[in-house]
């Protein structure tokens, strides 16, 4: 991962928002793929713009797309796109969906951008390096207790009945817990405005650009078995502003 | 209800989106009401700097606000104020909160005021005027069948048991249902990209806003009996952008 990946994952994300700004409140064409989840001319058109990038800056790398699949999947350095997290809220004007860019080495994610192109806030991490929030330092807050914490999860329907019993068992002790949000929510806990995301069914391309934002502010990324996530981790995740919360997290968790 | 009311109201949201937009993401001093609800120094700024404002302007009209209580409660002219609505959103740096300004005549909402002032968004409804959103008209979409309709619903947590269930009734054969939104929904109703809102354990200050800008936007703000609301409703809310849907969503939720 160079410098000159980081100037692309911003090329990458500005290709995005320039495509979904214009279908936000417009006509989305929405339709449904096999897993209910929907998908709109505006997710199509960014990934599409995105791919553009990538086959003239990029060629021999992997691209891992959520909509248009998987291209020269072996390779070791992968671009994983997700154009539109939050494709419900998109679709209902509110402004807190983002696009999801991540570069993943090996199984890494090493490089990961939160971008929210209505609001034009973009949160950028990259291994070893400090993440910045609109170019500056973006840093969680501490938070030891989890009696203090406030946590975000996006919809009670993305857990199955035992995983939702579980973020009860920690939501109902915290000192609050919101829903709605999707990646925003992990570019709140980087900023230090909350301190914690719990969520399951998350795909490598909703995830993988968490890691290096999340971690590069002071915060860490887990799986319910807290295990530090990786292009095979089973998409249940944890994101913590404070490290120290991690064990009262997952004792509930644990049941 | 006069020009120089809207004017006046315009001003009021002015003055509140100054104070609040100084504590977003910073210093939100949290304390707790008797109700468990949170209220911020953002709160209290934004609502002494309305009561300022109305004090000079309107020093005979009654003020009904949220964190101040009641002056001059008898009078004809109301304004009420709800300075966050969505205080836990605004408390982890969402966006999507918002001021709600409503001038009630007797126990009528005549002029109503969403104002989202990170986002400069501003809805403006007033009796037989059409609602506008940033000065442009803001118009409700049709949406004649329930399984068509998107659905928005701030938290589970506000529902009792039985309403909790009456509201999936409704949600479950809708195309979508999201958590989360606070009055930035009622917004979207008005201009056409949402198609309702069912909530429960609204406060005058929550809803009085609400009436004139769906209203104005050529939808219908309802309680759970299908009756119109004024200052005495019991705080069960239906709102909807195109009023064929009422019949099916009052038959869902009566069980």
């Amino acid at each position: 991962m160079t410098d000159d990946d980081v100037r692309l994952a911003h090329a990458l994300a500005d290709a995005a928002g320039t495509a979904i700004r214009g279908y936000f409140r417009g006509a989305l064409g929405i339709e449904h793929k096999e897993d209910a989840s929907p998908v709109t001319l505006a997710d199509c058109a960014a990934e599409a713009a995105m791919r553009a990038v990538l086959d003239t800056e990029r060629p021999a790398d992997g691209i891992v797309g959520e909509e248009y699949g998987v291209t020269r999947g072996g390779a070791a350095r992968r671009w994983v796109l997700d154009p539109i997290d939050g494709t419900r809220a998109f679709a209902i004007g509110r402004p807190i969906f983002g696009t999801l860019i991540a570069l993943v080495e090996e199984a890494t994610p090493v490089l990961g951008v939160i971008d929210q192109p209505i609001l034009r806030e973009r949160w950028v991490g990259a291994a070893g390096r400090p993440t910045t929030f609109n170019d500056a330092l973006a840093r969680v807050r501490p938070c030891a207790a989890l009696a203090e914490a406030r946590f975000g999860s996006t919809a009670p329907a993305h857990f199955d009945e035992a995983e939702h019993a579980a973020y009860l068992r920690v939501a109902g002790q915290a000192r609050d817990a919101l829903w709605g949000g999707d990646c925003y929510n992990y570019g709140a806990v980087a900023s230090g405005w909350l301190d914690g995301v719990i969520e399951t069914n998350l795909k490598l391309h909703d995830f993988a650009a968490l890691v290096p934002v999340v971690e590069g502010a002071g915060g860490i990324l887990r799986d319910w078995s807290g295990r530090p996530l990786d292009a095979e981790s089973d998409g249940r995740v944890i994101a913590l502003g404070d490290a120290s919360l991690l064990d009262a997290v997952l004792e509930r968790l644990g049941g």
